[in-house]
């Protein structure tokens, strides 16, 4: 009898040591928080020939090449957009940016472009050559200026910061970017991308013919 | 001998159940995420009068009273600096941000302004009302634009975002703002503000008379 219960209680033992280790280790995986994406980029951007994101070992600008820079970075991290790219941007001028989008679009990426009803027509704006290649772009026409400055790939990240999408400010301006994919961050701006987007719809504008 | 091996066995199994039970509390105090400040505030902001937060119950203007707004909620963060805020921001004519800064400035709380340095002249700018007031400001004269929108309180949290300091932005434009405690985007904001504030420092100006 005592034998009995002192194997049961040896038995006990290790099933709750067992136990306890197998809960541990998933507690640990369970509520360790997942690292997730958290860059700051600054700029102006060092200087550094890009064509290698297109096309590896093709070209031979005298520009740097092979070198990261936060304009690469900021490339890159568009360039990974693999469903959906959200734009809206005050100014977009920059041929750089506009490739970019380009090169997603003629991937079957669905891209939607919400800019500034005045700087859209800026000297250089690239939003003509985009809604030429067939890329949705909407004006928003109810404030004084759409000063955002933010993006949102595949509503995976965001893309936020002072920087528009203009040579000046990659290469001349003391600006910032910021790309998370914190969602008490990320997620108020798809709200604030959808809520603009539906209230610059263009089919408002139309007038009844009823 | 069998009855003290049972005591044994029991003992150990309590002993480790104990223990095992302690130490998943820990783990889950331990690895549990602190939830961190992520906030963000959309613009154009509602119209509300703000005086309530320096003076409750003192204002009788028409304008709503008591409503929170992403103005108010704006002003309460940057009022609740205790011990520094440091400013690096593109234009600021906003007077209702002017008298925050002034009213932290008056309790002794550090202050350092970085600013653009053809910004700094725009009709209705602060940088001169703060200058008199014996803040320091120092302007950016290295790049096209000092187009950083950016504050830490307390070297604790981080506003940027799209939002110059001005009037129009805060009550007219699409602007938006990002609150944030993350370590990781904090961090290197206040390394930029330092990099930022050295190199623009006023006394590197001067020629030396040996």
């Amino acid at each position: 009898m005592s034998v009995t219960w002192t194997m049961k209680a040896v038995g006990l033992s290790v099933v709750t040591l067992s136990l306890s280790v197998e809960l541990l280790f998933w507690l640990c995986r369970r509520l360790r928080p997942r690292r997730i994406l958290n860059e700051v980029l600054f700029f102006p951007s060092d200087l550094a020939c890009v064509e290698h994101i297109y096309n590896p070992n093709t070209c031979f600008c005298p520009l740097p090449h092979g070198v990261e820079t936060s304009f690469s970075r900021l490339l890159s991290h568009i360039l990974s957009a693999s469903s959906s790219l959200d734009v809206c941007v005050f100014a977009f001028s920059n041929m750089d940016l506009s490739r970019a989008v380009l090169a997603l679009h003629s991937k079957g990426v669905i891209i939607r472009v919400l800019t500034d009803k005045d700087y859209a027509a800026i000297t250089g704006s690239q939003i003509g050559v985009l809604r030429k290649a067939g890329i949705c772009v909407r004006c928003d026409t109810g404030s004084v200026y759409m000063h955002h400055k933010f993006a949102v790939v595949d509503n995976r990240f965001l893309i936020t910061g002072s920087l528009n999408w203009t040579l000046t400010a990659v290469q001349c301006n003391q600006e910032n970017i910021i790309i998370t994919e914190e969602p008490h961050l990320l997620q108020p701006f798809i709200e604030e991308f959808h809520k603009l987007w539906v209230k610059n719809d263009p089919a408002k504008y139309y007038h009844s013919i009823d």
